[in-house]
């Protein structure tokens, strides 16, 4: 276990000059996760208009797209193939909760080795973590992200998701949106207090619309269950992930493998 | 708005090194704050065992407290009046939300300076922001304090402090911890599904308890306070913090400072 200790003095004749990250202390800040492939961040203005309307919820002050965007396209050119990481925060002198009007935005973008992703069904089951509740955070991509910590951690095997629950709700998986196919109609879940706008689930349901199949907003809840006759979750790495079980029972697999071809949702 | 990208390529002949820390990214860790005064942490024992449980449920494994608890002697017998705020979180070279097997623990201790807090009384309202929930995360003061920030600034004035809500149940002040007196007797809300374990919370209701004034946990809800006729909210470096006001209701100031000096909360 390390230990660091940071003295933070401020004395008359020595201002401190150090600022506080948000980050780390609060999970203060947003993200997003984004693959480029052969030149071209997939997706690149859904993921800035997200980017956008998180700084504007968690106001986000003096937030500057346009010198995201020129260093995104900087990254591209550089880095044609590979997973980036867009991560948002901001740093004050004034310690506490308390946004400081001097507060200064900073991101940090990660860029990774774009890796086959080589699963290409999953079995589902419930998490015992439940989701985190709070009307003003929802469908916020942003960085308190510990229930997702926690559920994800209760994956045993790497084709393994879980879904997380409000109560009797079932909102997401750890780290997918999730879609059901109940009485011949698709929906997916509602994101009124819970719960991350995704990209792809976005992307997949104006695909859907545009081939005519329709795909509506519900609340599902677990009983659903009972009658759901095929499931897929998505995210932007993983695209669109066909569930071949949930729990002990069997999911009609081919039938998402068919829509998946309709779709040819770009991920990678 | 400071832009940095990180290049992380593993490549045959280049593994990488770079460590994941997951406070920055998910707001995965937990913290206190504490103040040291005459060479003394006040409530040190408490604030470690607080730390503990939070490592347990929050599944830090090889968690040190006799290191941790070592560190911090060495810097009470230099800085002798101070504040600290001791956070820990992990760090992993596995990318996701799931907690990797060869994860570390490290804590950041920062010192600061003991500032004299000046604002005897507070006026109290209710906050827009509502209270995060989620079970398996209520009590621990983790690092997910996006709701926190968001109804701290809320706060207009200093001497202002903001009540948080899940629906009609009111849990706590954005940074503190609520004691409310409703038909002559004193109650602090259920921490059940939101909300944090205070340590000074918990002084005050043992303080109060050992003196024979009956403290109790109880559901409180906004209409309760059309009856409630004093109201204070603790912290460990305010200590205890009465109320004059709640919204446009004048309160009962007297009662609270005559308690505040019965109990002689230890806090500096």
């Amino acid at each position: 276990m390390d230990i660091t200790v940071t003295i933070i003095m401020e004395e008359v004749n020595n201002p401190v000059n150090l600022n506080f990250h948000r980050d780390a202390l609060f999970g203060d800040g947003f993200f997003t996760t984004a693959v480029i492939k052969d030149g071209c961040i997939i997706h690149k203005e859904r993921h800035l208009s997200r980017l956008q309307e998180s700084a504007q919820r968690l106001k986000f002050e003096h937030w500057n797209i346009d010198s995201l965007s020129s260093t995104l396209n900087d990254i591209v050119e550089k880095y044609s193939n590979s997973i980036i990481r867009v991560s948002c925060s901001r740093k004050q002198k004034e310690r506490g909760y308390a946004i400081s009007s001097n507060s200064q935005i900073y991101c940090d973008i990660a860029v990774q080795k774009l890796v086959e992703f080589k699963h290409n069904s999953c079995h589902l089951k419930f998490a015992e973590t439940p989701i985190s509740v709070n009307s003003m955070l929802a469908g916020i991509k942003h960085l308190n992200r510990l229930d997702n910590v926690l559920a994800a951690s209760e994956c045993e095997t790497p084709d393994q998701e879980v879904l997380m629950c409000d109560g009797e709700r079932v909102i997401s998986g750890s780290r997918t949106n999730l879609f059901v196919k109940l009485d011949g109609q698709w929906f997916t879940p509602t994101i009124s207090n819970c719960g991350i706008n995704g990209i792809t689930q976005n992307v997949v349901i104006d695909t859907m619309n545009d081939l005519g199949i329709d795909c509506l907003y519900k609340d599902i809840y677990r009983k659903d269950f009972e009658k759901i006759s095929s499931v897929f979750v998505t995210n932007s790495i993983v695209g669109i992930w066909p569930a071949k079980m949930i729990e002990t029972t069997q999911l009609d697999w081919d039938c998402v493998m068919k829509l998946k071809q309709k779709l040819k949702v770009k991920v990678k």
